[in-house]
């Protein structure tokens, strides 16, 4: 197959609800600052009865990553799942509005789209509680071989470690993108959700990926260790290509046993980093599509990040293209 | 009865749909820029499929000052119809979460909830087009009249004199502001909306109105002059407050032929300018209902201006009323 796409990427379609929220809130409310927790329906509705005025976006990681990747001017392709309603219309919309190939089937009568609510605080942190909904229904007949086995890279976000029939479409995706010779990357997305299912993502690692995306507390709770040194040195000493983000701390892009430290992008005032990992993968993965050495995609990937956390919501507001031009890079 | 409320408003229920637009964007579109035109499900679903990717935020004009009353620590209470949908519910949720009164019955299985798509130009600038649907089902019956009783101010948007059933909701809530001797506040809403409803509006605002805010095109297009001086004077002859806003070079706000002029609060970038006239309202209705100088309305008005033209989105984004105490207002 020619290369249609940059990156192909499945992952859980979601739309963000997004708002402004005390530490104090997340303390009453129970949430771990800074994590991902899954809520039911009546746990969504409770909390969001007590949320703030908000705004909705489209979200998702591995969503907005291909978001990313067409902001710069590649060309992205997504498989996920959402309902036949009005915020799954608006995640279409987003989706191609910005670029990127889109064509999953919505799910007819059944749960509605999935929603993230995002409760973020003054420092820029932000928390999420996500209702999984119709996301949850996507199985290995969303995934269209036609895309990956035309797409440079396949991109997995450890979310869909969670639902199980989007377990079988990752199985079948990664099967058929090794089938054709195409790189394979996945996100380990949450240290909670490495814990989850670690013994499934380790061995999915070692077997099958190309490219590993994670930041400090989910490599450490990967290979079971308070110890960021080590838990680096257990990643880079596997034949893969790994991209460790460290908040304003930049990142480490590492391949056989050569890493490199890349400095975060100066920003003038965090406003709301969700989406960060997300934008980092975008330019990373964007650039390594083109060839790039791997400093210059750790770097164009901090770029991302840095236009993606200095406003609310998970998605570029410029054209990360002419960002990019503008920097050289 | 007691004074339960400080503004009670009756307004078009509408979310928006915001994203960035060039002004080549909008002369392809045939869009007047700066304006609001109404389009119906097909032209609204036509435009949709060519903006770019945005984000859905509450709108709706006089629900968007409703929310800046309370955000500036008013008590406020709003009347319009959302469906009984997504962004119905969102709709509602950001009034009650925001601090405001709204308990107006969604519509059942009618017209889905009113969307405005917002195109913001790169000078901030917003052109919209707005689906009207289920807002325009709010009826006399949505019309609670203990909630008019038992506000200072009723406060109406000029847009209702498109829906026809609005008007008739309209006149119901002035005759029970008037008959309890409160006050009832206009703003003209938009040059096009004065231009379709002139002569019911200047009899409207002959009658009824204590208090009325304008820009510059509304008031010119309601005395059919170009010159702005003429059209101030019409006004400002009549025995009610002015409030006449005038973009960068503030306002001017005037009662019993005394004007003073008032300056805009300095805004680092301008992003988006929608709600800009709403928060306006918002600042310069819940001084009033405090018993404060006109000027200061004004001041407070400004304020709240300068704070929502400098992010994308119609509403506060922070505490009004602490940001009002740190500039000693």
């Amino acid at each position: 197959m020619p290369d249609l796409y940059d990156v192909a990427a499945i992952g859980n379609a979601i739309v963000d609800v997004i708002a402004p929220a005390s530490d104090a809130f997340l303390q009453a409310e129970g949430l771990e600052k800074g994590a991902m927790m899954l809520v039911d329906p009546a746990q969504a509705e409770s909390l969001y009865s007590r949320m703030a005025g908000a705004v909705e976006a489209s979200g998702g990681s591995a969503a907005n990553t291909i978001a990313g990747v067409a902001s710069l001017g590649g060309r992205g392709a997504y498989m996920g799942k959402v309902a036949d309603d009005q915020l799954g219309q608006v995640f279409a919309h987003d989706m191609r509005a910005i670029g990127a190939f889109y064509g999953t089937a919505p799910l007819l009568g059944g749960l509605a789209t999935a929603r993230s609510m995002i409760n973020v605080t003054p420092d820029g942190e932000r928390t999420m509680c996500t209702f999984l909904g119709a996301s949850t229904q996507l199985g290995p007949d969303d995934v269209d071989p036609a895309l990956i086995e035309s797409a440079k890279i396949l991109y997995l976000e450890g979310y869909l470690f969670d639902p199980h029939e989007a377990r079988r479409a990752f199985a079948k995706a990664a099967g058929l993108a090794r089938a054709s010779g195409r790189k394979i990357a996945l996100t380990l997305s949450d240290a909670f959700v490495v814990e989850r299912h670690r013994t499934a993502l380790l061995e999915f690692v070692e077997t099958q990926v190309d490219i590993v995306f994670a930041n400090e507390s989910e490599l450490c709770a990967l290979f079971e260790t308070s110890d960021f040194d080590q838990a680096l040195a257990a990643l880079v000493s596997r034949p893969l290509v790994a991209a460790v983000t460290r908040s304003e701390r930049g990142s480490v892009v590492a391949q056989a046993g050569a890493s490199h430290v890349v400095d975060a992008f100066p920003v003038e005032k965090v406003v709301d980093t969700t989406g960060a990992g997300d934008q980092y993968a975008a330019g990373f993965l964007h650039a390594l599509a083109q060839g790039r050495p791997l400093p210059v995609c750790g770097r164009l990937g901090s770029l991302a990040a840095a236009e993606v956390i200095s406003h609310y919501g998970p998605r570029p507001q410029v054209s990360l293209k002419d960002l990019a031009a503008s920097k050289g890079l």
